[in-house]
């Protein structure tokens, strides 16, 4: 049970159609179907066949046969199946994920990585009666697809698709919605305490990464649950990945934090295995009196060896079982069917541990696990790239953070397990000792670069947008009101593509510009980043922040040495000079706008564009000029209400510049697309390209909006 | 060093000017003045002295004679003092805070039960080059008072006088400002990181409270700092206090989470204190070489007696030291001394036993602890609390909430230690079974309501305006994206006087309602409170909220038997109608609008003034009306930019309002206000009061401000 081998190792026959042992599931009709699974043999296909009581594929792009998984549609239809049946569907489903992932893009190796978790759980557990909580969700494909969504895994992260996460108003199998990290036990404890004050008895399982559990939140739940002591069973799955492995520039980034150690002391001490083993065979017979024996026996063990990482988890209340290997079915079977029947054991963590990427080669041997993949070739790996004659603004902000840091030795880095994802992964490898991962952690992140700023260092902070709203009590409280100067690199804002709605980058703007003492910028591309850049290496005597969108830069010209200037705090450019109507961009946007200029003058229309740069200071200069020498004046960003727009509108209304002939129109995201926000044409969905823009200019000026236009 | 007794007991002789067997002190000139404390004995006044061993105080309302401290102006003058000196330094502290306190008000039992870590701590460290970083920082009184501020004491929590919190710009002894809990470890570790970049050598102490290290920040800190395994001291002042006990209805709050439980059993065992004393004998001798030995004879004294407790901490990497007296300066000093005197240590954690309200027995009396009080009489604690016909908008929302709990039994409290604070104590008394408190974690609240509501249940989630920043993105991720129906009841919503700029309400509706499915609702006096309780259960397809601010309600009738009426979605009102000028309200704004309203009638102006009720959905009908009936509308909120006013502005744009001859004005907290909040004449200071709405109307109306007005 507790043992952690390489390989799945069934131990029956390789005979198709094996009888189990248990007489009750020779009736069942579906297992006759798997016999097909090796008697195929077409060298062309995607092969899943046992070899020396292990299941191998062959990976091709064809797609595999899988005749057990073909019978499954829905959890039910798994409760009889035996050991072996439930090993050989666990293949099947992870022939059936690459297969799918290859033609569709997607987060893969999390997925794989607990294929033979999602089956054990399904086969004892009943959902939606009982609740899964997969914490992050980007692990749910198998759970997906044993839920009745198989044929529509096509679909994944695409327009009117399935979610690329787990979404209530998409399955009733889906407890909980999720997209950040460290929410699964909060929810899970919720859940179970509605079901004990409704006098429900089903399960709550969450089911949480190691990375997950660096997380403020996770602990807090934790310290909870310990104190309700309530029903509910917590699955640590631990896959060593503490920090997320995303575009990682030298292999898997080393697990950061202290828990880290911690576990991977458990998870060595074979004798500590062999003890707790001992201490389990009482475990397993629990009932409510022995459990607190069992319990001492346990910790007596530990005491007496010293591998006492696991009374981190009972000091917290939570009873401890594991490290149990992810991959052995039987093992988890067992366990959980042991857990279950319990009457009233209180909150339980189950500790295993799991290959990120396990069964498909090329994901096991990545630097990056395979992550995060586009399209890929299933015998190789080797993903479809698109290519693109421009970097990310990820990398051109890293690139450039690098150049300051090269001339100013009191600029640092930081980052919160998204080394990859920020960029500061290169900036690790130049400033290895001026850079700083400190796990899933964003409240720590922002409070820890107060800290540096106080001391007079020069913190830079990347965060994604959406991931910044975890550490907003800490942008307000420690950073903004002390106005200490923090550098808030915040990538990922506005749309976002695939991810959906949890990480569309909507608020930043709003809840940023809010703030007394914030420079709150944004670039139109990636030249005017590299300058912002340089411009809050060079604000030392209050925080700023940028925000710049995901996805590849325009092709504008880099400054020389990539190394940007300084720009003058509160101060736009005009970028085109026309008249009656005036386009103001905050950001990316501001290609739209010189996109909607260029339709426009087509038609005759000269417009005035001008690129904001600042929303707060905002440039009132510009903005009177705009105004005053206009009729219309038409701002426009990446965000939602409440953000530029708004701080335009206030100033222009103190102002009286509202008050004469002029007419104010702001584009903002519409709720309809932060709340759906579908991945596809997003940009269209959600209201703010450029023929948007152009429409909204003909509407103003009372024109007939071409047909040609909107063809 | 370790024990834990309720007295302090210094163990030299009553003698005063007993010469200290350290000869260097003799020749210190204050110590002559030691005599004067207990040589006056004036039955008037507030005495000072010793009897058998022990400090005595005997309060009034006289200012105390307090020789040594008055000798004391920083704390380079304490660096010579002898362990009594220092033992009769905290007794003359302890009375001058509840002398000053007792004449201003402020938080008091925290810092009296830091009286002696305090001393010991500026005895030993040197700030402001070394760092000591208060968590929350309440308990800072003693703090200020040895480092230059205290003649400025009886002035704090005043306009223009002290921060009840430290603060940076105040002193440079105070190295972090807080305010909000949980910080200070995150930020101590960016300090102690800081300091080995630029090769410096100083110490950093974070002190932190039991209840503090429940949120998941301070987890997420400690995990980073076992990690990079920096040199930092964090102090755990265990005073048993998880819950804050503000305004309790039966007492001290019961500890919430399992945490306590552990600190708790560490404090218990005395078999456990005398082993770790034992292996102490190793670690305080502590060289690079013996600190593995010594923490591994630690942890198996633990093993054997089973009281881990304190391994939570020592798996998170922090070297364990405790529980210590914190009543005990010696035993303060000592252990500080030698901890400060270790070469390169790691980080590590003290745990330290206090009493709240320590040496003050009205306090140690108090159901409160007298944590937070208005002035009293100091020889008996008795508060002159300001007599009220109305109570406070905490209480009439409890009481309403209880109304809708009786009849409907799927409602549920949640807070995050703040039962007294939020009312949520009333509720618990009536249910207990409904009502949650899961400490400082507002996170893991906001989650866990989202999990109760996603199985049926209907929780309402009390929490500061301010303190929800900490859950923002719980609200925006597992909330309003799910379209959960989570009711928010944002308590100390605008403006809150003393505390300050860190509890100011300013951001909420700017956060709130730009989210997409949010229903933000604001009353405008307490009757409007018990209706928004009631719509805001009767909302269950989407999440609700509705603000409401601190102090004391206007008096408005209320409902029958305080049970509230739903009210239709979206809908505001028009409280009296004029012409020319609209005035639209949102939340209490609405009642100096309406008096706004009153003076402009008798310079025969009328106005119309409406109660917005709803910042989201907003209520179009009534905007347009307004609008197309006045040539002026005037928005006004207790709240930032971003929030009601953009909301509005930008409706008015898209239907074309503004287009004509209306002007708009948004009248929201100036930045200004936000950053420095004074406590007093604070609606004058933030430009939000009648009279400010008067001046508005009168310069858009281009009439002269009547010299009458403003005299």
């Amino acid at each position: 049970m507790a043992s952690c081998g390489a390989f799945l190792k069934p131990n029956h026959s390789l005979l198709p159609c094996h009888k189990t042992s248990s007489p009750k599931h020779d009736s069942i009709k579906q297992f006759c179907v798997r016999a097909s699974a090796s008697s195929t043999d077409d060298g062309e296909r995607t092969i899943i066949r046992k070899e020396k009581d292990e299941w191998k594929i062959k990976y091709s792009s064809k797609k595999p046969v899988t005749p057990l998984l073909d019978t499954i549609n829905y959890p039910a239809h798994m409760k009889n199946l035996s050991t072996q049946d439930l090993e050989q569907l666990a293949a099947e489903l992870r022939a059936d994920i690459v297969h799918t992932v290859s033609n569709s893009g997607g987060h893969l190796s999390s997925s794989l990585g607990v294929v033979e978790l999602t089956v054990a759980l399904h086969h004892v557990f009943n959902t939606p009666e009982d609740k899964i909580i997969w914490d992050v969700g980007h692990q749910a494909y198998a759970h997906k697809i044993l839920t009745g969504r198989r044929s529509r895994m096509p679909t994944i992260r695409k327009t009117l698709g399935l979610a690329g996460f787990p979404k209530r108003d998409e399955s009733v199998h889906d407890a909980f919605g999720t997209g950040h990290s460290s929410t699964s036990i909060s929810a899970g404890l919720g859940m179970a305490v509605a079901r004990d004050i409704l006098g429900k008895n089903n399960s709550v399982i969450s089911v949480i990464g190691d990375g997950a559990m660096t997380a403020g939140q996770a602990y807090e739940a934790l310290n909870n649950a310990g104190f309700l002591d309530c029903n509910m069973i917590v699955i640590l799955n631990d896959n060593k990945q503490v920090s997320l492995p995303t575009a990682t520039v030298d292999g898997p980034a080393t697990p950061v934090g202290a828990l880290s150690s911690t576990l991977a002391k458990i998870q060595a001490s074979t004798e500590f295995r062999k003890l707790r083993e001992a201490a389990k065979t009482i475990t397993k017979q629990i009932g409510g009196q022995t459990h607190q024996v069992a319990a001492k026996v346990d910790e007596y063990a530990r005491g007496m060896i010293s591998a006492s990482g696991s009374t981190l988890f009972e000091e917290l209340g939570l009873y401890y079982i594991g490290p149990v290997d992810g991959h052995d079915i039987e093992g988890l079977v067992t366990i959980l069917e042991k857990v279950k029947a319990m009457p009233v054991p209180g909150p339980i963590l189950i500790h295993i541990v799991t290959e990120k990427g396990k069964g498909y080669p090329p994901a096991e041997a990545a630097a990056d696990k395979m992550h995060g993949v586009v399209k890929f070739e299933p015998a190789t790996g080797r993903q479809f790239k698109p290519k693109s004659s421009t970097l990310s603004y990820t990398q051109y902000f890293a690139e450039s953070l690098i150049k300051e840091a090269e001339i100013d030795n009191k600029i640092v880095g930081i980052h919160a397990a998204m080394g990859g994802g920020t960029g500061l992964n290169y900036f690790q490898k130049r400033f290895p000792d001026r850079c700083f991962d400190v796990g899933i952690a964003e409240q720590h992140a922002i409070t820890f670069a107060a800290g540096l700023a106080a001391e007079g260092l020069k913190p830079f902070c990347a965060i994604y947008s959406s991931f910044l709203q975890r550490g907003y009590d800490q942008v307000v409280h420690d950073v903004d009101l002390q106005k200490l100067p923090v550098r808030f690199a915040i990538d990922r804002a506005g749309l976002v593509g695939a991810d959906g709605p949890t990480h569309c980058g909507a608020f930043d703007i709003t809840f940023m510009a809010s703030l007394p003492n914030m420079v709150v910028m944004a670039p139109s591309d990636e030249a005017e980043l590299m300058h912002m850049v340089a411009t809050a290496a060079a604000i030392d005597d209050r925080p700023s922040c940028f925000r710049f969108p995901r996805g590849n830069g325009i092709g504008a010209t880099l400054p020389l040495n990539n190394k940007g200037t300084p720009l003058e705090i509160g101060k736009g450019k005009i970028l085109t000079e026309g008249s009656r109507v005036a386009i103001l961009g905050y950001g990316s946007a501001v290609q739209q706008c010189l996109h909607a200029a260029q339709i426009l003058e087509e038609h005759d229309i000269s417009v005035t564009v001008a690129d904001a740069r600042f929303c707060k200071p905002l440039d009132i200069d510009l903005i009177k000029l705009l105004a005053k020498e206009h009729e219309f004046v038409i701002t426009v960003e990446e965000g939602s209400i409440g953000g530029f727009g708004s701080h335009v509108s206030q100033f222009l209304s103190i102002a009286g510049l509202l008050d004469g002939p002029l007419k104010w129109r702001a584009m903002t995201l519409p709720d309809r697309y932060i709340e759906h926000g579908s991945p596809q044409d997003q940009m269209d969905e959600a209201g703010l390209t450029s023929k948007h823009i152009v429409a909204t200019v003909l509407s103003l000026l009372e024109r007939p909006k071409e047909a040609l236009l909107f063809k």
